[in-house]
């Protein structure tokens, strides 16, 4: 393969490989040519992440050494996507009965779920993270998104457990809206001892349910790493959980006139 | 941006925007290069695309000519995938009290999803898709994934209607297995009269499930694309469903020694 086309693949081969550290011997014979060589691409192809806010692309010398992509978009960038997805939030039509707000189109589409997980992602780079975790349904989409790009698996919470699930570590929380008790429940084997897990959800009013997980990521042993919704909701009172991130914020719901005043979350304060 | 930039440039330009037609004015627009440039960058694109089996790039003559990006991978690669996912079936421990097998594992983990989406993909590449649908809660990871490679939304199911779906439109469909009547529900914003709808599920038994999906794709005045599963369970008597096309395929569990007799699945029968 000529340099041309060794461009070409190993942009790829890096863009499917994301946080993780490639050895530098093993390109080299993937492609048949010396080290210096796939240097001399890797700084083309590191220019080029990083101007276009693709990624950051570390090379480590030695014998041994290696290069890791790491997804990565900068902080404008980062605030031009949750803009977008403002945008699509104040669309009319999105206000349901009850002033409860339709989210399943926004989240159902891959090209947000790529913005949202993204976001997410800027936001805890410098976090340890092993494991993400939701609750079924609609975080689901969210953490897969975010986990693909971290490059770690995925775990969903369930309200009740399920015969496919095997044993089950279960939880009582308190519905921070409707102080109601409920159950949540995660298969005993999704986490290991240790592990740090980032917790990740559509949409958060009271943080019930984000405080229900937080007690599951502590009896499972492991780690918090942090918490992110999508949307934050307006909500009287003290939340359960205030260490939170979110990437917008819905500051009024007028359901006569059908509109809602949606603002920045919180990952964009001081920034 | 010189030619080595433009073609680690290119190449991700095109990853990230599948099955779109590209204007090729605006492509060279965007490199301020003439057009014959960008046609030479795509002949090492598409051959290095090709030969990796990342896609197929079709590029359409003519003053409005254009790009397009096709994710593709070939039959043996396709089969190479299922082999991988059947070896991960394979591994001790999976059987779960009442001959249940644990998936969440498996369906948790990008890696695996990303390679479950590529065969499905494969699979109806010929055939027109506009949305996927799956049900909650195990298939909306392989939805996302489909839905991700075809550039697609997709929509979700539910057992139960929720405050946020707004309007519903349910249907009644007999459980395959223990011939209840159960109750599932969608969203009825989330299709349009017309759509193309890809059915996609993690496991079938009876297909009492898939059934009802084809029904509610009847209901909301849209056509059946296909029905794909991840993995086919064995089943006594006659399935509600034979039109569908399985990944892998469990033939027999053996719940005493704790082994479970995996095979690829109907996709890849007669290839």
């Amino acid at each position: 393969m000529k340099r041309n086309e060794r461009l070409v693949d190993f942009t790829n081969f890096l863009l499917n490989r994301p946080n993780r550290m490639l050895n530098l011997n093993e390109i080299s014979k993937r492609y048949e040519v010396a080290k210096s060589s796939i240097s001399e691409d890797l700084v083309f192809i590191k220019r080029v992440f990083e101007d276009q806010n693709i990624g950051i692309v570390e090379t480590f010398p030695g014998s041994l050494g290696g290069v890791r992509f790491t997804p990565y978009i900068s902080d404008e960038v980062s605030r031009d996507r949750a803009l977008e997805l403002a945008d699509l939030l104040r669309e009319e039509n999105r206000i349901l009965p009850g002033g409860y707000i339709y989210l399943s189109d926004i989240l159902g589409h891959p090209s947000n779920l790529k913005k949202i997980g993204q976001i997410i992602a800027h936001e805890y780079c410098d976090k340890q993270i092993d494991v993400v975790m939701t609750i079924a349904t609609k975080g689901i989409p969210i953490a897969q998104s975010v986990a693909e790009i971290l490059d770690v698996p995925f775990v969903i919470v369930r309200r009740d457990p399920k015969v496919t699930e095997g044993a089950t570590l279960n939880v009582n929380y308190m519905s921070g809206s409707s102080s109601r008790v409920e159950n949540m429940t995660l298969s005993k084997r999704s986490l290991s001892i240790g592990q740090s897990v980032l917790i990740v959800d559509d949409f958060m009013k009271g943080a019930g349910t984000i405080n229900g997980m937080k007690s599951l990521v502590h009896e499972f042993d492991c780690f918090l790493s942090g918490v992110a919704v999508f949307l934050e909701g307006p909500f009287k009172g003290e939340r359960l959980v205030d260490d939170y991130k979110s990437i917008l914020k819905v500051d009024q719901i007028d359901v006569a006139q059908r509109t809602i005043e949606v603002e920045l979350g919180n990952i964009f304060e001081e920034k």
